[in-house]
């Protein structure tokens, strides 16, 4: 089950921390544009080459130390089914380095358009992609999660719902008041109603939800309403989320939520705090030492105040 | 600007009828799928064979009888970045004959992730791919929109937001009740808002909605709401919708909606109505009479009403 072997790494690493694998154009270090695109012209070609050797060496320099990745698969898409082809590529090495791999598609659709894209992402063909979870959009309601539920019991998969997303204008819709309860409780509780009958050994179901770490009253609200649940926290660094204010995302079992950072790790090397120790050519290295630091200072937070799993 | 293109196309063709190219396994040919999977083997490669000259061959019937083809982009992805690949052809083809092309893709993120997003679908790259419009998830807020208006503004392209769904379980969400309007009915603002300062020579702006073809009532209010906006319709035919409660989705100059069709015209070949007179050989012959079908009982039905484009 999803969640129990997500635990089990969790655990054996002692870190809740995951990478996001959002090689942008802007974070891919200048050497390496120099490298593929400088002389050699900038094709789709070349791109995709680069995209591959940069995603690669962050993976090499992060899988032994992080339970999973999460890679960000529009900037893959964005070079259309070359960006693709390396997307799954990468999958299968993370994958093949026990990475469990969570990739953030946000997709949505109905009937056998939700079961088309189930069987990419959950399938078991020689041309599905290598991944344990996906991120999932349910403005369209029960019957465009249902397909993917039911390939996620089959293949033992895991599925993260939107939930409350950690963007500023979240609130535009997430947060209406219906009845008086927001439309993001809402949501919880479909997370709930879906996750219900396949809770694992280790008392999470394979239903997560996506829960923004820039929220803190919201995210502390839905853990004590989504016990059961594990969360998908994006938001952490980059868009402002700080550690201290995660606390109340965990259980008092010291689990219950991944942390996600993708610019503050695999652009390291350009921020302030790492760019005297590392520069642009040991961006991986500087990816590890974000992430190191970044495990290291959750669990400081949750050791004090009690919530630990190991 | 997208909504004055598509509309010369819908009065030189009078047709409002569009067509899905939704090539799901089970609604293509058993020839083709003997042709292509039975003596060769069904790798990968003979199936994105067939996806391809199944699609190329619909096209090749409809082209010029309707104004655009909406392919689901999951009938493709679901096979991975081979897949996608005959979507980038299927949709370069379909551009060669005039069409225009909207893909339904219901991308929905946030930042230089929907940037990405919006850099594939409307960009100018030779990788990028060649369609018009795109379907949106709206469940992020207003800031999973803009970068996908931005680059419609600057490349002359539409998006259609998704409002109302034609699906049962549509209402889960969209048909929430906050401060005394729906969900869906808040979308439509953010519709307007987005779209507001775009209004083309017609009198529509670039910024559409997805507006369920199954809910007649919901449709119409709508309709009064969104004036300026162009509709994309699906749910005729297969999901229940009918022509006669599909008048209401015009506005009084008899324009502002595209009606969807997918399983009613790709699949027709097999449907009560036309398996008499053609095979499944015929497919695509098939799908022309039923192209010509919808659109002759759509314009029957505006025509009685006396709302007439043309």
């Amino acid at each position: 089950m999803f969640a129990d072997k997500l635990i089990d790494r969790v655990i054996s690493l002692r870190n809740h921390c995951i990478v996001g694998i959002d090689p942008s154009y802007n974070i891919i270090p200048e050497f390496l544009k120099e490298k593929y695109l400088g002389s050699r012209g900038g094709n789709i070609d070349n791109i995709v080459e680069m995209l591959y050797e940069f995603s690669i060496n962050i993976i090499e320099h992060v899988y032994d130390i992080v339970p999973a990745i999460k890679p960000q698969i529009a900037f893959f898409e964005q070079y259309g089914s070359m960006g693709l082809k390396v997307l799954e590529e990468v999958c299968r090495h993370a994958k093949k380095k026990d990475l469990l791999v969570i990739v953030d598609i946000k997709r949505g659709d109905i009937g056998s358009t939700c079961e088309a894209y189930a069987e990419y992402y959950f399938g078991n063909n020689e041309w599905s992609l290598d991944c344990d979870a996906v991120t999932i959009n349910p403005y369209l309601g029960r019957d465009s999660i249902i397909p993917f539920l039911e390939k996620c019991i089959e293949n033992d998969k895991g599925i993260f719902i939107l939930v409350k997303t950690s963007n500023k204008s979240s609130i535009d819709i997430q947060d209406l008041m219906c009845d008086r309860r927001k439309v993001y409780e809402h949501i919880a509780d479909l997370v709930i109603s879906l996750g219900k009958d396949y809770i694992g050994e280790k008392g999470y179901s394979p239903v997560g939800a996506v829960v923004g770490g820039t929220f803190k009253e919201e995210g502390e609200n839905l853990r004590q309403r989504l016990k059961n649940s594990y969360f998908l926290v994006p938001g952490y660094g980059a868009q402002g989320g700080v550690a201290s204010d995660l606390l109340g995302y965990f259980n008092q079992d010291g689990l219950g939520s991944v942390i996600n950072s993708s610019r503050g790790i695999i652009g390291a090397y350009r921020l302030e705090k790492y760019k005297y120790d590392f520069n642009q050519i040991s961006y991986g290295a500087a990816a590890r030492k974000a992430a190191m630091d970044m495990r290291d200072e959750i669990n400081m937070y949750l050791e004090k105040s009690g919530k630990l799993a190991w």
